[in-house]
């Protein structure tokens, strides 16, 4: 999109980047759903009734319901006064509680936070005790049961690296071009809480979750680490085990 | 209350004690109210279920609305044949996400969950960034200026020991006796966040968020931190700054 020539009484249009952080807990995902509260929409409605005008918000991709953010990134075009400053504390203002916009940046117009980008990070969040949790429960998939941790990082070992992940995709949803660079991939255990960190150049559908889904079987022995390359090979989602649930997922950052 | 003998068909009584952790942003506070949904209405609805019979739950004490629990503890005398691991099981799997048994134990049958309290702790969070947090804003009250923890630390000194707490009461609800032992009272910082934790042998009502509330005009430049013992020994609850919200508090032990 370019800018175009401005016309009596209005100003320029400008680029805008948002980062924003959200408890994706109330929310059917990112995307905009008719009848249903999405970030996006969240978004838009403020933006609009902000500037006066209809302003479509390009996220940098999708997270689905219920999993969280604290760097989703989003670009808008727009011809407004505001300043990056005023539209990040005006949004803040007007946003529920669980979105912020945690900054707002003016940024080239050929800006665009999908396809400028060079990599994202996820996070997975499992708590493993084994007594009921309450306290934070919204940001973690609860095990029971003791995970074998030594084991998963074996398997997630075989995940580093440029393959086909078609067996991690949502059965639903197939694309064309499933082959991704997963650059960095580990666990680390904090507590109770067993953290997973991946950072790639792209991710399918359901990705994290099936990754996790896996790795937890590998951590409980039901799966062995060695396997992993098997699944790969198979690019076959109906071998892989269960899908994480999406409370566990934060989409921490977004590089350009 | 005392053992009673054994009828035909029934269970000798016994006491169990629960230590019981709350998210306590969708309850009333702690105590059962009509029409309202509380923590101890949960408990005792469940409890009531699973045995059949009409239970009455005696508290710690009650932590007000939007008040969290780590270590909450409560005790019930009932003739049941279902041990605490029964309960426990029984009781997490009937409960709401957000009510969590930690621990259920048989205890002698003159054990008071409030009269055999030795002291309690609680913690007060502050998330202190300048930007608007979205992700875990339910357990902590976000001050968006910066706080001289220094100024607060010195503050709090003033709190530490025996005195009259009358001044940090809250204004409703006045007591006989306002005199509390605080045993252990300090800041800590954890990355963006600020934990106040203290020890007392009791709290008056809203006397930690009355104290916080205090403190944090202290960390804003409003109150000199050499104007709280001025304040305890006003004995009056009109002079202190404002009281802190409640999602930033929790309830972390109970000691016996």
């Amino acid at each position: 999109m370019l800018a175009t020539p401005t016309e009596a009484g209005r100003w320029p249009e400008k680029n805008f980047k948002l980062t924003i952080e959200y408890d994706g807990s109330n929310y059917c995902g990112w995307q905009r759903q008719p009848n249903q509260s999405s970030i996006q929409g969240a978004l838009e409605d403020v933006l609009q009734r902000m500037t006066r005008e209809s302003i479509a918000l390009h996220g940098s991709g999708r997270t689905d319901a219920g999993v969280h953010a604290l760097g989703q990134t989003a670009h808008f075009i727009c011809g407004t006064r505001l300043s990056p400053v005023d539209l990040q504390k005006g949004m803040n203002r007007l946003l529920p509680g669980d979105i912020a916009v945690r900054s707002c940046q003016a940024v080239p117009l050929d800006f665009h936070a999908r396809f400028s980008s060079r990599w994202k990070q996820y996070r997975y969040r499992i708590c493993n005790q084994p007594v009921k949790q309450a306290v934070g429960r919204q940001y973690a998939w609860q095990i029971y049961r003791p995970l074998d941790v030594a084991a998963m990082d074996q398997g997630t070992r075989h995940l580093v690296g440029q393959h086909d992940f078609k067996s991690f995709e949502s059965s639903g949803s197939p694309r064309a071009h499933t082959v991704r660079n997963v650059m960095e991939a580990s666990w680390q255990r904090k507590n109770d809480h067993l953290e997973f960190d991946i950072r790639a150049d792209g991710f399918l559908r359901y990705m994290v979750r099936n990754m996790v889904g896996t790795l937890v079987a590998v951590g409980m022995g039901k799966v062995e680490a060695n396997a992993i390359p098997v699944l790969l090979n198979a690019a076959d989602r109906r071998l892989a085990p269960a899908t994480a649930p999406p409370h566990g997922l934060f989409l921490v950052h977004v590089q350009y």
